[in-house]
């Protein structure tokens, strides 16, 4: 893979500056990825030809930069494995479309004494829109635990989801933990019981393939700038029957069909929520970066990945005072890895790591109920994507190396 | 003015192109403006050098993209005359942001029987927002008329804001009329009741000088899209004290204190309003182009704008069978200007234009209910900027009599 990686790694022109005299090494994908030449030169070329607002206009700008935008509907659909492009709709972000689903869906069917079902390797952003929905409705939040190595615990699945469950949401993909959910079993329970099932995909849909006809979850959201995209542009999936069935959850230019004074009637899904102008440069270029990614082959990003973890976690394993989080093993584990340096806080690491090039992300990673499950207050995170190699790793092991040795521990 | 004309005009490569072999002439900058190089190369260089997630990571990257973000809000602050750089919050636009007070501020703050007050001109995100929230409050929705020539009823306005009106949100210059609304004697008004009093921004801020503490409104809302700013990123500005009293919208990454299994706390204003990954690149995008519109200065645009106004508005008038819309003279006319041909529906006439090169807007312009009052289900929209001049509107001009003459009308 030596020469396609060269070629990727080409591509992105932000990595080749040192940091702190140190090649960068930037493993905070997790975060957030960096943008190929494509995706920026696709930004470029819209705003130096057909910038225009969509679905407003009949001149020639506005009719092509709408057939763009709809083109780029058409392949997320396609990408996912959507059923419909209605059932794509364009938010700001994983948050954006998470708390959507919350305001509209949850605020209309989630009553009192109705039991929401989450896990303790939940986002802040798919656990405080539940936890409030479930405050302001008197409804009951359950947490899904985890197995000793970190995998979501999917015999507590089947105690939590019951008949009283009337809403699921679970991360595809854990941003800290680095483990893949069983998504698709948790949706065949939740139906049994006739809940719905959200799945959280910002970490997920950037590095491995999905197939919402398989895995036949209700609603699915993630972000553009996790997986190549520009950043302020994601998405949110909804099955078209329950998208059609729910409220606006803003209000404003072309999510309506007729304004009178006192009363107003909407337009149809998905436009009915995307109020107001939208990005349609970022929509644009989610496009491109889905060209991009199409073209190496989600499946080959996936197989690549597990080969760099492969590589790296027994090394990490290796170090004497080093704890790594989630799976020991690499049978069930992404190319996000957390672990803390005993005696070093998790940001004096991230800050000495940083002294050698090597970008990683300290803190609670938005998910403080996870930190107190695992009895931590925060962990260091490195991230890994496709234009990261071997070398990335041995940078990080040897800044690891050094920083123990500068702390002395 | 035609040097420093020329050299503006270069710096909009999309503007030099044809349209159906006639040079484009863009009147369609109240549906969005183009983006001069400078915002685009921006754009380039923010994620060719320094693209990171903000106020998460310590490492070089992250800590690059948070400064450039935070600088980015001081200069909105100090754009529109703010007092605290932290009553500036990063939204998705105009609506994401009138949204944001209606389902916070508004949702918290008004009870039945309440009274809130807009007026006929405004946009729908200004208008529907409000008539929802008082549908769900029983609250009522009062609407100030307008004078002959389409200018605010000041008189009115006395009349319908009184001690049971706690909200009043207007917008500040009309989107369809042209015409800019005096805030600053509504703010009065509505303080002098103790009501609150919003006003729109999006038609306003990239053409006239906005100073908020001569308006002395209570929120601000405006777009970046259409001051030559990117796509996906918008302002809400708010009074710090308001801010600092109201729920936060949306939940997730960043906008938190703290985060236990059944209940959270907030982070402080601004970033209570800050869920999730940010738009960087946006908010980036978006200094460069106050930076750029700096450079030229508010108040010559303003002037320059007037100028067109003065020069196209009587050649107008006096095409046979054309109607404007909004003031018949010059004195409180932006550069918005709407019209009808009589005998001609208004989208065959967009349609016409554009095959003469001429892109404007044809539609209800999201303001269904001013075309009601208006009587007409629709009109033509041309909107200039400060890349548009004379020969733009004879363009403009002419294509109108070549219309008429292929209409027969």
């Amino acid at each position: 893979m030596d020469k396609s990686f060269q070629k990727i790694r080409n591509d992105f022109p932000i990595l080749n500056q040192r940091i702190n005299n140190e090649p960068l090494v930037y493993l905070d994908n997790a975060a957030t990825s960096q943008k190929p030449n494509q995706v920026i030169n696709e930004l470029v070329r819209y705003y130096q030809n057909d910038n225009a607002n969509t679905r407003r206009s009949v001149h020639t700008l506005g009719e092509r930069a709408t057939e763009e935008f709809e083109i780029a509907r058409k392949k997320v659909q396609v990408f996912l494995n959507a059923k419909d492009s209605r059932e794509i709709i364009f938010t700001k972000g994983t948050t954006d479309s998470l708390n959507l689903i919350a305001s509209t869906y949850g605020e209309e069917n989630i009553q009192a004494g109705d039991e929401i079902v989450i896990s303790y390797m939940e986002h802040h952003s798919n656990l405080i829109p539940w936890q409030q929905l479930a405050l302001r409705k008197n409804a009951v939040l359950k947490y899904i635990g985890l197995t000793k190595d970190g995998q979501l615990d999917m015999e507590d699945a089947r105690r939590k989801i019951t008949d009283r469950t009337k809403l699921v949401s679970i991360t595809h993909v854990s941003n800290v933990l680095g483990v893949t959910n069983d998504v698709k079993k948790l949706a065949i329970i939740a139906h049994s019981h006739n809940a719905v099932i959200i799945a959280d995909g910002a970490q997920a849909v950037a590095n491995i393939p999905v197939d919402l006809q398989d895995l036949n979850v209700d609603f699915y959201a993630f972000s553009g700038h996790k997986m190549m995209g520009p950043m302020g542009i994601g998405v949110l999936y909804g099955k078209y029957d329950l998208l059609k069935s729910m409220s606006p959850n803003q209000y404003g230019g072309e999510m309506i069909d007729s304004v009178k004074k006192y009363h107003s009637t909407w337009a149809d899904v998905p436009f009915k929520f995307e109020a107001g102008t939208q990005n349609v440069a970022g929509v644009i270029g989610l496009s491109k970066a889905i060209d991009y990614l199409n073209d190496i082959g989600m499946k080959n990003i996936s197989k690549y990945e597990n080969e760099l973890v492969k590589y790296i976690l027994p090394k990490l394993l290796k170090i004497e005072g080093l704890t790594v989080y989630g799976p020991q093993d690499t049978k069930n584990h992404n190319a996000v890895i957390s672990f803390n340096l005993n005696g070093i806080h998790p940001h004096d690491v991230a800050t000495a790591l940083d002294m050698d090039g090597v970008a990683v992300r300290a803190g609670h990673h938005c998910a403080q109920p996870l930190m107190n499950y695992l009895g931590v207050t925060a962990t260091v995170r490195a991230s890994f994507y496709i234009y990261n190699n071997q070398f990335d790793a041995d940078q990080l092991i040897k800044a690891i190396y050094d920083t123990k040795e500068f702390f002395n521990v």
